[in-house]
């Protein structure tokens, strides 16, 4: 049984099983508080009370040691839970040496060194909450995709050529030739679609060789990707991007996880979307700027969102016809200004949380936008072949699942959001 | 709409999208079959009643196009699937060249050249019925562990060391390193019980450099990951194993997708369970025999399946007590015959599709497992630290995604279970 249903159900009796947080010996008494992953519960051994074998045991712990206790459950409204825990029997189940390497609970040890003792950092119960509500986001976002029609597939993470153009692939020994980490489900994803099946998502890791150490990238990452086949223009994307992500958040902001911690979100129903040439226009007002046809920048992404934030009352906006000098060669371009596109980006709180166009399904076009970006047309003769029989409008996006629960819960790192984080310098544990 | 939506409700008018599978002109009459996800819907246009430019549209179709048309929805108990639809206008979306590359429709191509053209190969509609079962089979897997307070949990890929020895590892260039694909979460799993995390699952996939190309291997495929900590013994874990599979398989075989492939599961509610030393005097039995101590071997498999599909009535058995030879150094091994594990598999129609153990999570024990196992220690620190701070008694299994959908159709090669499979010779599409 689980230490939050003891407390809930108050049983007679009871058998729980978990970590010792802490022990306290004063006198002929002794004070043990057990946590597991619902929560804690006190034990109280009398030495009158107890037999000598159990009160023995009980002194003689170590911090985290895993114990089972079975017992009597004693209402004590002075208790630090309401109930305490008489106990019968007591049986050590591992014992942990001591010291131990990291003072999880105090939580003043550098990233670096609560990463390298991960296994004790994450019993931490705020550390272990976080994975709790992306576990449940994920499944929500899920159940939408497959409540929508969507088929959920695997895609090959082994792949013979770079989806996003060459830069930053992992190289793989494929037995006596090359291979490469996939960046992303991208061009299977569209193949799908193309395949017959319509509607098609996957939550799968993807990696990018980025060889920058910053708060938000990681080599390794969860992308949630999906593709819609037959769509009438990216909006019908957007609306689906709106409908998964708002959904999964009103969600997860009813969940005992998320109030946890104590963040504020505003969401409406519907997220306020700017184009990239109001965006512009918006720099210049106020006298910040970025070079036209270029990434806006974090920067002025955060002031972005505090003016919407503060106007239309919403922590997440669209970012919609990205120039196309900043995006791949897959996207459609307008029909009336090409030097724009349908790419689309989330900001969440600032941060870009998704990215999204129309794709272009038209061989020709698709060819020479290939070759426009300086790509050789002869590696992606496996992709470009499908455009040639058969290719229906389609559109997508990705979602990045550590990046939208840092922004939920507004954590400073990604790594916090990753239960064993790789980076340039991290391949460990 | 899809066809079937049309086909069920009827409606008076519609519009489907999809591929145009049969294009016939007769005289002043075209016939087009429509096929998307759903069905087929036969669209037919006799040039007095459809407009000039509807009826040129539908005669000059390729095979493979894809169009979208709006109607009349005619009912018509002759038709192939008692409606037809008069056309009033028709767009193409997108033309198919001709001839196509792969006349899939007929399936006699052989499977590398149905996966070199896999985009076309996936519009069969029985092929995309896999694939349909196989992400219903997964999400049912899904829902029971979430139900079971399973945490799903993303491991790394990216890993320092091998799992489960040093063979039939991907080397990667991990910036100035060497780094390796996972060939399993094992050992990951394994810390997140011990981090307190309880009982955890993933759906990922998992590597392995298997030089040889068989019917049943993959280089990449996707592994179900169950580890449940505070076990009495293996028996719970293979409780959960009969209950989870149990679970999906009986859903599955509910499904119009199952139906379709007309095949037979014998599945009681409890599976059968043989040691591997009952297994051993079987076989000598019945003449057949392998050598004590070693793996019993695919044609022992498939005829003790034959002995307990008559006696038992049962397609699935759990082989236990795996001799200590057989099984990785994190088994714990049975107390009273330490030649013996507590090591099992899940066989289904006489194939390996599940493998699971209790874990040993005594420091001092696994450590000389380890060495006994002929394995380097220091490759292993960032694993056994966890087990100095307080493991808890644990254990779990490994389900083979692809193997369970290729056992539950049936089919030949586990190829067709997989979208874009990858194998020593392929790595494209």
């Amino acid at each position: 049984m689980f230490t939050r249903q003891i407390i809930e159900r108050r049983p007679s009796k009871a058998i729980v099983a978990g970590w010792v947080e802490e022990i306290r010996v004063i006198g002929k008494l002794v004070f043990v508080v057990l946590r597991d992953r619902e929560g804690k519960i006190q034990i109280v051994a009398p030495k009158d009370k107890v037999s000598q074998g159990v009160f023995e045991e009980l002194s003689n712990l170590t911090k985290e040691s895993v114990i089972a206790v079975s017992g009597e459950v004693i209402q004590n409204p002075e208790a630090p839970f309401g109930v305490e825990l008489l106990p019968k029997e007591v049986v050590v189940l591992g014992r942990a040496e001591s010291p131990l390497p990291l003072e999880f609970l105090k939580v003043d040890s550098s990233l670096d060194k609560r990463l390298d003792y991960r296994f004790l950092d994450l019993r931490h119960p705020k550390h272990l909450l976080i994975f709790k509500l992306g576990s449940y986001l994920e499944s929500e976002i899920r159940k939408f995709f497959l409540k929508q029609g969507f088929i959920e597939v695997h895609t090959p993470k082994l792949v013979a050529a770079a989806t996003e153009g060459g830069a930053n692939l992992f190289k793989v020994e494929y037995f006596e030739r090359d291979a490469y980490l996939a960046q992303s489900p991208q061009l299977y994803k569209q193949m799908l679609v193309i395949a017959g099946f319509e509607r098609v998502f996957e939550i799968s890791q993807v990696y990018r060789a980025e060889p920058h150490h910053t708060t938000k990238h990681l080599c390794e990452y969860t992308s949630i990707d999906f593709e819609l086949g037959f769509i009438d223009g990216v909006n019908n994307v957007i609306e689906v991007v709106e409908r998964c992500v708002g959904n999964a958040l009103r969600k997860a902001m009813k969940t005992p996880e998320f109030k946890e911690f104590g963040v504020q979100l505003l969401l409406p129903k519907r997220f306020p979307r700017i184009t990239y040439r109001e965006a512009y226009r918006f720099m210049k007002e106020i006298g910040k700027k970025f070079e036209w046809g270029k990434e806006i920048g974090s920067e002025n992404e955060i002031e972005l969102w505090k003016k919407i934030r503060e106007e239309k009352k919403s922590d997440l906006y669209f970012l919609t016809e990205f120039p196309w000098e900043e995006r791949p060669f897959y996207t459609m371009r307008l029909q009336d200004a090409p030097e724009f596109t349908t790419g689309f980006d989330l900001i969440f709180k600032g941060m870009e949380i998704v990215t999204g166009s129309q794709r272009e399904h038209r061989y020709e076009i698709l060819l020479q936008q290939l070759k426009e970006k300086g790509l050789n047309p002869d590696s992606f003769q496996f992709y470009l072949t499908a455009f040639k029989y058969g290719a229906p409008p389609h559109g997508g996006a990705a979602i990045g699942s550590e990046r939208l629960l840092m922004q939920v819960l507004e954590l400073k790192n990604i790594r916090e959001t990753t239960i064993f984080p790789r980076d340039p310098k991290r391949i460990s544990p």
